[in-house]
């Protein structure tokens, strides 16, 4: 492996090097069914024994309270942003979104084909560099949508906002799923494409508390319902065999590695290398999200002119850093490191960093 | 690879070895990238290299015409059968379909859900034994339904039913695409789970005359839009890129093998080579297709009593021939022959059976 690179892409994301190991490994033969996992029947006992440790697997890792199921869905995070609507909406009630950004623009645009949404809060007017304070939700809401963290403009949520009671909070995590201890118990929906901190894409994750599950219409399509596969245990249809079982090994990783508040510790560690890096930079690398909002998924910074920007993600590129481009919304860079970005990795760049700033300062 | 076993599961099925090989050895590190498959960037040139490969050899293989479009969409068949009436329904006009089985029953279900659908033919009477003739869809019909192949039963079109001009034929193709040679102009739209003929689970083909991408409200969500995804080549949001990858695997193996006409070759003889064994052993197997409506792909018959065919299942997967338990609606037996399961894997089979039957006869 001396020629593996460290990724900072946005996601799809790198992954756990052993789960990929292991994938391989046993690629050609599956448990010894002389057959691969690509090939198995979703109906077969070998599948369903794999599916039910990767849903044990997330229960255990997050704390998943009894009353909430576990849904394992294809389509993206982008299916989510209508099937949360055609899900929790209740007539005569406002659906209401906090924008902190493109992902959050786009979960409101399917809203409103399903009825009245409101914004209650928004950095639009920043370049949504910050995550709202004080957002009030109102108490008749059909429930309370945030995007947890945000990979285009590198912003988080740092602490839930107040819901009021009886509102369900709904959070799209596809880029900080299980990045930091978080208490299932607050939240009504959880969704997450696997891309960034689970596995690779084609497979993405619901955590739903099970009496939201009887609000959906009878009119809806059988694959519209979330409770269609809360039902079924995620197999009313063929789901995405190997997608889950990636992130099942992945999740076997992170058991191994030490959980949640382990991953939390590092996270925390990683990011406070590059933010360090950004605010002793004496203004040669500019943070783009402010400090009370900043992201511990995705580093966002820029330098002095395009051309400087472009001579750092080509340099870094060279010494084996890749995916450093930014978002064209911000600019500049990106550094994306997700719970599978090492420590190492994190280390690489930030020398690399330090050297370039040495160099053209 | 001593210990691969025959699979002939109804899906997800056994693909071609070549192509899980060049997958494991590429699996840590995709073209020099440092990176494996699972990790790219949906936004890389690597990827996206890799992605129009795959759809260019999807073209090539079926003869695709310039006005099509190939998409690559998650969700399964399943979610097709609520995209098809949402993307192609007109007011006022009947949605028709013909009813082979439980898979166009739940095609059926989804549609009435958007309006008025008309069944033009069924064969439930005789326990979908059957593909019905003489089916007469309207002329003023929003579009007409078909499934290709009925994998529970063992039915399959071996010819088109005639469709009055201007509406367009739609086939579910999940379980026979690319298992003969088809003229794509005679259809307005082809979608197919892939885990059958084409590839792993999670991923789901759609090829669509270009002019049907119109007929879409502009009230419908994004991603429930053909159109959305047409206009992006299967890239507005990040696509199961493994899927696709191993899909463009095994479609280079096709290529290699000598195309469509000789898989529809292959899969002739193969079929014979059961149908063979189940006609000549004087009523002890007993074929639930009726001989004009045989499928090439599902081979369904039964035995004298439940006792029987449980022993030969049983003695079957002792032999390494697995997945042989027929589906609850017909019983008996089902061997699940598609594109990528050899020729050597049906003769051990009818070896097998031979065997079994002059043991038990």
């Amino acid at each position: 492996m001396g020629n593996r690179t460290y990724n900072f892409y946005a996601g799809p994301a790198t992954l756990p090097l052993p789960a990929l190991k292991r994938a391989q490994e046993e690629l050609l033969d599956f448990q010894g069914t002389g057959m691969s996992v690509l090939e198995i029947s979703h109906r077969s006992k070998e599948y369903d024994n794999l599916h039910n440790e990767a849903t044990a697997l997330v229960r255990e890792l997050m704390s998943i309270p009894d009353d909430y199921k576990v849904l394992w869905l294809q389509g993206g995070a982008s299916t989510q942003f209508f099937m949360v609507p055609i899900n929790l909406q209740v007539s005569g009630k406002p659906m209401e979104y906090v924008d902190t950004g493109e992902w959050s623009s786009k979960a409101v645009k399917e809203a409103k084909l399903y009825g009245d949404v409101r914004i209650v809060a928004s950095s639009a007017d920043s370049k949504y560099s910050y995550i709202p304070r004080d957002i009030e939700f109102s108490p008749n809401a059909a429930f309370a949508h945030i995007t947890g963290n945000n990979t285009i403009y590198g912003t988080e949520f740092q602490s839930l906002p107040d819901v009021p009671p009886d509102v369900p909070l709904v959070s799209d995590m596809s880029s900080n799923l299980m990045a930091t201890v978080t208490d299932v118990r607050e939240f009504g929906v959880i969704y997450a494409g696997a891309q960034k901190n689970l596995g690779p894409a084609g497979v993405t994750i619901v955590i739903i508390r099970e009496d939201l599950l009887d609000r959906v219409p009878a009119s809806v399509p059988t694959l519209q319902k979330w409770k269609t596969e809360a039902e079924k245990n995620s197999l009313f249809h063929t789901p995405p065999v190997f997608a889950i079982y990636i992130c099942k090994l992945a999740l076997e990783y992170w058991k191994e590695f030490g959980g949640v508040s382990k991953i939390e510790k590092v996270n925390r560690e990683k990011a406070k290398i590059l933010y360090d890096i950004i605010d002793k930079s004496d203004g040669f690398y500019k943070g783009h999200a402010r400090e009370d909002s900043r992201s511990l998924m995705n580093v966002t910074f820029t330098l002095k002119g395009a051309e400087l920007e472009e001579k750092c993600v080509k340099d870094g590129l060279s010494r084996g850093l890749v995916g450093l481009k930014g978002h064209r919304s911000v600019g500049g860079m990106r550094a994306s490191i997700y719970n599978a970005m090492s420590i190492e990795g994190v280390r690489a760049l930030s020398e690399f960093l330090e050297e370039f700033r040495e160099q053209h300062q």
